[in-house]
């Protein structure tokens, strides 16, 4: 790998942790939005997107230009195809942090979720905080070993997403129908949000063994 | 554009509008499935999608040969870059169709949706066809015109979406919170179905006009 190539790539590289804080921030500050019916923290939410969407546009641009002017190896090269990935999911989940503060806002003054679901939506606030952290930190270190955790936490995400499901669809039920809608679509972004985190992570472990990406659904 | 490069493109591209087949295909027999209640079709669409995938992977590995081996031009690489994020959104438009086939799956030998949602379906799922084929024309030709069409068709899936909601929401829903959230899941399925579509006609009106991508929020 030459030197020009090998600084490119630690720059995209910098630039996707920068990417996992700001996409973290943005769904820890819309959890909090969503909790609290927090108008002006949902808006700062929906604002800071764009921050996102330059940060990953500029880090498209980077890679365009290092696989154009660089001429990578075939070795070399999924470094760079992999970044573009990544830049892609993350600018995604950044995305779902934007849907769940506009469902704040939406209902607002109103909260979005009823109050015995909390605690609920907070646990996966958590999570999903715990997730971006580690994948953050799997793309600064190449330290794969993480994985195992994150893994572990999606599943925990999956499996209060099905029990939110379970409550939204019980006879106890007693918010109605728009209600069981808002809890079931906030507890999906969450889902892909964090599917989106595990996917990053596969990437990385592709690209860092040279083992076969397998990928996970995210439509 | 030497020759070597613009045939691996010109077969890139034979794939891309042959993945549009296989998408357009598999909504189609989703649609159907979710209409009829048709387990037969339904698990059908869901076999197929490892076809989808598996197509995609192969286009994905083209692209990076084109890439390693030929060193495209900073001119000529949009084009396999371009490819690349087309193939993903395909993938994902297939995932998209297996989703509305599973929820059929699920629901069998109901229904998925009330009789009298059957019409609005219908019409998403023709929308949704006559997205797809232009998408697969624009691709093929690269005639940008098309576009002005699927995006009018797109705005029609949107209204279609906005529609479903009210009605699930009306005080005269009568068919419980379990079907109101399948109703909105599944109209979401088509929904974004069509936005990934519509981000794919934009992606080759980038590479055939070289103006920027303005991208559509797909998450």
């Amino acid at each position: 790998m030459d030197a020009h190539f090998a600084d490119g790539l630690e720059t995209v590289n910098a630039e996707l942790v920068q990417m996992t804080r700001l996409v973290g921030s943005a769904m820890n500050r819309a959890t909090q939005a969503l909790l609290d019916a927090d108008l002006t923290m949902a808006e700062s939410v929906i604002a800071a997107d764009a921050r996102i969407d330059t940060l990953a546009s500029d880090i498209e641009e980077r890679c365009f230009d290092l696989i154009a002017s660089d001429h990578p190896s075939t070795a070399d090269l999924p470094f760079v195809i992999g970044a573009l990935r990544i830049a892609a999911s993350l600018e995604r989940m950044g995305d779902l942090a934007e849907h769940v503060a506009k469902q704040s806002r939406l209902r607002y003054p109103r909260l979005s979720i009823p109050q015995e679901l909390r605690g609920t939506f907070a646990e996966m606030g958590g999570l999903a905080e715990a997730i971006v952290s580690k994948t953050g930190a799997v793309i600064a270190t190449q330290d794969v070993s993480l994985t195992a955790d994150i893994a572990r936490h999606d599943e925990e995400v999956d499996r209060l997403h099905r029990e939110l499901f379970t409550i939204v669809l019980s006879p106890t039920w007693s918010h109605g129908v728009e209600s069981a809608i808002d809890v079931t679509l906030l507890s999906r972004y969450y889902e892909r949000y964090a599917d989106h985190a595990v996917s990053v992570t596969r990437r990385v472990v592709t690209i860092v063994t040279g083992a076969p990406y397998v990928g996970v659904s995210l439509s």
